[in-house]
């Protein structure tokens, strides 16, 4: 497939008349062809304006026909075959077989909610009986969720596939009913133009309205801006910096009619080492941190950077076998140079604190991100916000606390996380105890024994958590319970079956779980 | 009960040290004993302390004894006995019938959140099976929704007992497990006492932590600006006017972790008469319109402000057959003096409307509102803003259209409303299916043949809709799905069983209702 740089707005390939830009090719350093070109303003509107045309069609169709099409973007990602990989790599300096795995992702996360569409309680379907003896009567009231709108969604840097042009938010505001302007990252334009091609050809397979999707291209902050500030669009999904997400939540919260943005933007997820688990397993958990932290480059919404245990000898040689590990591993190239100079300047202020000990920075290079630990006290980090801040890239922070008190203090000091992680025996549980009611009003998902940096697409996955880890704590970006951030719920009283969707009618013609005065049943 | 004019702050009565106000006699038009005092900053900030003090019991309690509490909560109401009545129809102007009727309702919607605590699939537990065997391999991850954190709630001016201080704002945070900070309207100060000493000895004899629920009293924006800003407060509760509401958002929206604000604003509740209704029926429908509009002096959220029929004989005739019956409604006493005067300027600045034309302006004479009645033509209304915005109180306007399709473009132009009534035949339902689509994305509970002035606290009930009918579409604000705004999904993964919450454990100890593996069951 040929890739010419240009949107896809309603099916139709269209050059910007904005600025123009190519990518960029981090491990040769070099630019690539085409050249792109930005959407302008009335690119923007028509996308935004088929988007609101589409959605009374799309929102129409029945959960069945919404799988299909969800099947078939996914059999049309597959079809890209390999062109797809060899550009994504180019693009972002991933290694083969992590897109080949972000790709199945990818796939596999289309076809679970199609699932959950073939399942059909995420309607939330309601009936309460009318009670007409009643004083006053009851009326028959039925409730069900619809999609909220067309949703505007920013693709990521970091999952050129799976938090991109058909990643989570796509899939799950399609799933809702809700058409989709895509604003493409610029760090991996072709392979987003690539995957956008695939989702309108299987628009097109299905008969769909071509508004169901729109990819806009291009560079700077206006066309994200616009995007968000346009009335037609009802809600926003975004994966990407804090400053990046502030600034759209501000601009949501400036229009005539504010709509919500769910923004995943950033996390430090502390790894807890309890003292059991630190004697028992010490070197091999200090080997798995490693591997964790240098997992694609660092590159991760759930890469471990902060590691909390209990001062002492135990600690220190924690420290120790860290540091070896992580001494071991070359520099990689980062998905962007603006991605790798803001690691390194990361670093470098992290270095330069002197409450902080500076265990390892490998040499980066230009574009590179080397690992890098450093080690405080506990009450230093209490006492410096400075510490708290995510560096995105393979950098951790250990922090020393007197004992495991010290250590929920610390957690209760911390900011809103994606993810927290406990390693511990049997024999810390009571330890755990103490942390867990801290660490649920901090976190996301809550992990024993494992690394975060693993996030399962499934119907239990909580990718989100408190603000700032996302804009919004009572949503997740991944899983099944994405589908919630794009829908609100309608009640209808008293109405004529003729009148009622069809999941609400007598009889239950769909035969999906619904709340019947309360209970759930199938009836 | 003695009323003393103090705040309740962690079971205890405090005197204010900000600004003394009294109660106002509306019917009598005279202030009323005792004197009240504004709850200062260093109170504000003692009751949000303690709210977050007490988060952690609070919310580890079973289901079944939150459940209990609030049905103690009722009881306690109850055991206020006629002097609550007493008090809120002297500082409301309110009929005894409906005062009475309003204790019922909020007591049963006490007892509907105890309910669905019992029945608990309000937690919308999830349990994805471990899958050693894949590559890579699938961890063990379970998923439960908690309470969001210590929720402010203001007290609302028209509803002094259901959506006050132990209504439905209080009642779905109670459930979710979250301590409230109530901010009592002044225009029921003692009711708001009264009933706010009854919820104290609730905690009280439940054995709850006393910081679950605090009572602030006070006049002026200082006291519930300082609220929403204040650290502790994780989300909240307001019904009132779209003025406050935005001031509550933009509060909200500023802090250095910004919170939701679930606001509950303003509506003009649009009524369609469809052609058939109205040859079969305009008589009866124009008497009970007349009924529904006046019912309370018109001060209900879901008031129907907005009258949509085809022109022409029929529909004059139907305005003729409204007016008629409004001209015999005296008066009332509205809840405040400043309702009132908002109300008669409202009404003036729609008979100043040279598009409009007046029906029927009641005489008002001071602190009450008489009903008004006007008529514009679907163009005017289309082309001026002025004339969608809510008047609060019993004023409507008639709004003549061409046809359905000129229905449809009104209704598309409309601002979100909580509700849309269709008054129709059978044979106009494939008119009403025209606007059906259009109504979805606009309201949030759709009627046929009733009046939106009631709302059942029941299952399937949505009181809320698309901004600026609320600040956020995606909740309701009565029934039990109010519950969702004041929770967040928390996922755990691998953790041993003694570290998982009850209602995640093998084997369903609460043998509730579970999503194993996407599929809902109670093994």
């Amino acid at each position: 497939m040929t890739i010419t740089g240009e949107s896809l707005i309603g099916g139709v390939a269209v050059r910007g008349t904005g600025d123009a830009f190519t990518a960029w090719e981090p491990a040769a350093g070099k630019p690539m062809e085409p050249s792109f070109h930005t959407a302008d303003a009335t690119q923007i509107d028509t996308a935004c304006q088929l988007a609101e045309a589409a959605f009374d069609t799309f929102r129409a169709t029945s959960d069945a026909d919404r799988a299909k099409f969800l099947d078939t973007v996914a059999d049309q990602i597959v079809a890209l075959g390999d062109e797809l990989i060899v550009r994504a790599m180019a693009e972002t300096a991933l290694p083969r077989g992590r897109l080949e795995g972000e790709r199945g992702r990818t796939v596999n996360q289309l076809k679970l909610f199609a699932e959950l569409l073939r399942e059909g309680s995420w309607r939330d379907a309601r009936l309460d009986t009318a009670l007409p003896e009643r004083t006053p009567p009851r009326p028959d009231l039925r409730y069900r969720l619809i999609g909220i709108g067309p949703v505007a969604v920013f693709g990521a840097s970091n999952f050129p596939l799976a938090f991109s042009v058909a990643g989570g938010d796509t899939a799950s505001a399609f799933a809702a009913g809700c058409p989709v302007v895509l604003k493409a990252h610029p760090a991996h334009p072709g392979t987003s133009e690539l995957v956008g091609r695939a989702v309108v050809r299987a628009v097109e397979l299905s008969g769909l309205p071509a508004g169901v999707f729109s990819l806009l291209t291009g560079i700077g902050n206006a066309l994200g801006q616009a995007l968000v500030a346009h009335p037609a669009i009802q809600a926003v999904g975004f994966t990407g910096s804090r400053f990046g997400g502030l600034a759209l939540m501000a601009v949501a919260a400036a229009r005539p009619q504010p709509i919500p943005v769910y923004a995943e933007m950033s996390s430090i997820n502390p790894l807890f080492v309890l003292p059991d688990a630190l004697a028992a397993r010490g070197p091999a958990i200090a080997r798995d941190f490693a591997a964790s932290l240098t997992l694609g480059v660092g590159q991760f919404c759930t890469n471990p950077g902060l590691v909390l245990g209990i001062a002492g000898p135990a600690f220190e040689q924690f420290a120790k076998d860290a540091a070896a590990a992580l001494g071991g591993v070359p520099a990689g190239s980062m998905l962007t140079p603006g991605i790798a100079s803001a690691y390194q300047q990361g670093v470098k202020a992290l270095a330069g604190q002197s409450s902080v000990q500076t265990l390892v920075t490998n040499d980066h290079g230009e574009g590179l991100g080397g690992a890098a630990l450093f080690m405080t006290s506990a009450d230093s980090f209490l006492a410096e916000k400075a510490l708290h801040g995510e560096v995105f890239g393979p950098s951790s922070l250990l922090v020393a606390c007197r004992d495991v008190e010290q250590m929920a203090a610390v957690t209760a000091h911390m900011e809103g996380q994606l993810t927290a992680t406990l390693q511990l025996e049997e024999s810390d549980v009571d330890a755990a105890l103490v942390l867990l009611p801290v660490l649920e009003k901090r976190v996301g998902r809550i992990l024993a024994n494992g690394f975060p940096t693993g996030v399962e697409v499934s119907t239990a996955m909580v990718h989100g958590g408190p603000f700032p880890a996302t804009s919004d704590g009572r949503s997740t970006s991944v899983g099944t319970a994405a589908i919630g951030r794009f829908l609100r719920p309608v009640s209808y009283q008293n109405l004529p079956q003729r009148l009622l969707p069809e999941a609400l009618r007598d009889g239950n013609p769909l035969a999906i779980w619904r709340r019947r005065d309360g209970q759930l049943s199938k009836d």
